[in-house]
């Protein structure tokens, strides 16, 4: 089947000049072809009425599947109490790991498919979703059953990726070991390809710890990824590059220094602005790794704690403020670039055999999508050719 | 035509408590019951599966009606050129004036449809809209007619504020004199019941001025409203308050005592987060003025120059963060107290008799409505009893 999206001002995503006024052919789930105006060949036509035609957002860091909500601990620092009393009265990420060992993988999956069903309505196509609130393999390996589960289910493409150093357990002082040991041996065994991701941070996996883990990890093949200096430079940035990780993500911590040696390397830096205006005004020096020539992917962080949303023109409207970027920065970082990191070389740009994944705004000038602040900006989504998404309100709660 | 609401977690919006699971009864344009479970009767039933029903915003101050667009300037700003020098080469909001001239009375409204749609479907069920891009006689009253226009073809209610008092013009150096001899009994002629507004601050209308403009409305029984405070504390909140004012509005530059002078009176303090968010983070002391016992609405300012939004959940969103508000004082002060201040008794609330004017979110607990950032939360919307609004894209761009 064949339709066309015609009168479309298209922004490739690539960083390639927008076609201020062309048509795109659909066929099957690919992009067939790019003209300036449709072919007359029958094919049904939609008509973009001037409006910015580009690829489907690629987001790739969340931790999208969660149980439980931290809506409780949210008024309470909004009351003043602060982060530590609420940690140690068994708030924090406890409450959800707590909440995602309760839960069973068919309920785990039920949630990550209406939030994928969010995503997909808000513009996203493509979602990477980490593990990690198991924090014991019985629990990390459901996590990713359910992951893989949903992605079956949704017509967002899922990429998961296994979160296994991401917190440290008062109840198991033998964490790290028994990671090292038991749960990354399981996980190897039925996720050989996923790339393996800890989170090195104070309170959470030292550098040391994560060493061991990401090596390990490497030498079964696994691909690797990296938190990293969100609150404190420990040494991860150095670990990830000199361990040749995919990305190190976070930054608000690194001084330009630091970027400067990560945009020397091919390891992708990956910056989440949503989550520093959520906790801190804090916000990594996206400026500083670009003009050093680093790559960069802008990345929801989409988590129950640190930040509630899944809007990546959200993200984007964040970015040009307080990162510095230029609109034309900030989409390729949320469309070709993390479309890259995730191993992809057939989306997050439009072009003829790229994959069908497309998103129409509501705005004829692609740096509206900057501009405005909240509400969804997309009129029509398309995933692998298939217009539409699901309505809203059609999943289970 | 009747319909049901069943298995929803009701807000009713004016600070009473929620009902965890009720059943609403919608027939004509209005709610007619409220119950645990829905009657017997046969009636059409929508399912919210615990959904949050909640009364539809009501946005109280918005300048939604304009022509061309501040792209540019956002995009000079951001790579570092000063607001000076960009009003200095004709930019600002005189741009938005030349552009709202040379607009038809057809275009206008077809513009403020469009933005009104986008309202709609982020859940805004009546909003007002002002002049004042006009700054001559003919066109303050081109855009009036426009926004009449255009709410004959909306599902949103639409409240006109005459904004004769917005700006200064360097071409008309009488501009103040020809407001008050011509503009404003020209308005009164065609619009005798319109509020009338201003706005007192350095390189705009001066107190003085204000003060002309504001009293010669009100004998003309007009009912007023005033920007003010929102960089300069001019004394606009005294007079607002001394001339019996429905509102003023800004309130960023107000001390605590000028909040309680406020609380004291029956003018209602509209505060404005979304504008300070993009530019500067300064916000209004919304807290001082509701421990004070004073009455606050929350709005989005929708503008082109400092308030490029129309979604309430983000400004519900920023007013937990940056105003300290809870969630129940920030839902109420978006519908029961705008509903009051634009003088309606019939919506912003959930109960008999009151205009069926509905949303049904994705979230099953309102807090998520401060929580979440971005995005549209909103599923359904009913206005005037009508589920639906428009689809995406259904407006003419």
């Amino acid at each position: 089947m064949s339709f066309w999206i015609e009168n479309a001002r298209v922004v490739p995503g690539d960083g390639s000049l927008a076609l201020p006024r062309a048509a795109v052919r659909v066929t099957g789930d690919r992009i067939e072809k790019v003209t300036r105006v449709p072919d007359d060949d029958g094919a049904e036509r939609i008509d973009a009425r001037g409006r910015v035609l580009m690829p489907g957002f690629v987001d790739a860091h969340t931790h999208a599947l969660w149980a439980g909500d931290r809506l409780d601990e949210f008024e309470q620092l909004q009351r003043g109490r602060s982060y530590v009393e609420i940690l140690a009265s068994g708030g924090g990420i406890l409450s959800t790991v707590r909440a995602v060992r309760a839960a069973s993988e068919q309920e785990l999956a039920d949630r990550l498919v209406a939030r994928l069903n969010v995503m997909l309505r808000e513009g996203t196509t493509t979602v990477e979703v980490k593990s990690g609130y198991g924090l014991d393999t019985a629990t990390e390996l459901k996590m990713l059953r359910a992951i893989r589960a949903a992605a079956a289910r949704s017509d967002v493409a899922v990429v998961p990726t296994a979160l296994l150093g991401h917190a440290l357990d008062p109840d198991q002082p033998d964490l790290v070991n028994r990671v090292l040991g038991e749960t990354l041996p399981a996980v190897h065994a039925e996720f050989p390809t996923i790339a393996v991701d800890a989170y090195c941070e104070r309170g959470a996996w030292s550098l040391t710890d994560c060493r061991a883990l990401l090596e390990r990890a490497r030498a079964l093949g696994h691909p690797l990824r990296l938190h990293a200096d969100q609150f404190s430079a420990l040494g991860g940035l150095d670990l990830a590059v000199e361990l040749g990780a995919q990305s190190v993500d976070h930054l608000e911590a690194t001084a330009p220094e630091g970027l400067a040696r990560l945009a020397r390397s091919r390891t992708v830096g990956v910056i989440l602005p949503a989550s520093g205006f959520h906790l801190d005004d804090r916000y990594a020096n996206a400026r500083a790794l670009l003009d050093a020539g680093g790559r960069l992917v802008l990345a929801s962080n989409c988590n129950p704690g640190s930040a509630p949303t899944s809007s990546m023109p959200f993200v984007i409207a964040l970015a040009v403020r307080k990162l510095g970027l230029r609109v034309d920065e900030a989409i390729r970082a949320v469309t070709a670039e993390p479309a890259a990191l995730l191993g992809f070389s057939d989306r997050g740009r439009i072009a003829p055999g790229m994959r069908a994944d497309l998103i129409l705004l509501r705005h004829t000038d692609e740096r509206a999508l900057a501009y405005e602040l909240g509400g969804n900006p997309v009129d029509l989504v398309i995933a692998g050719g298939r217009p539409g998404g699901p309505s809203p309100g059609s999943a289970s709660p």
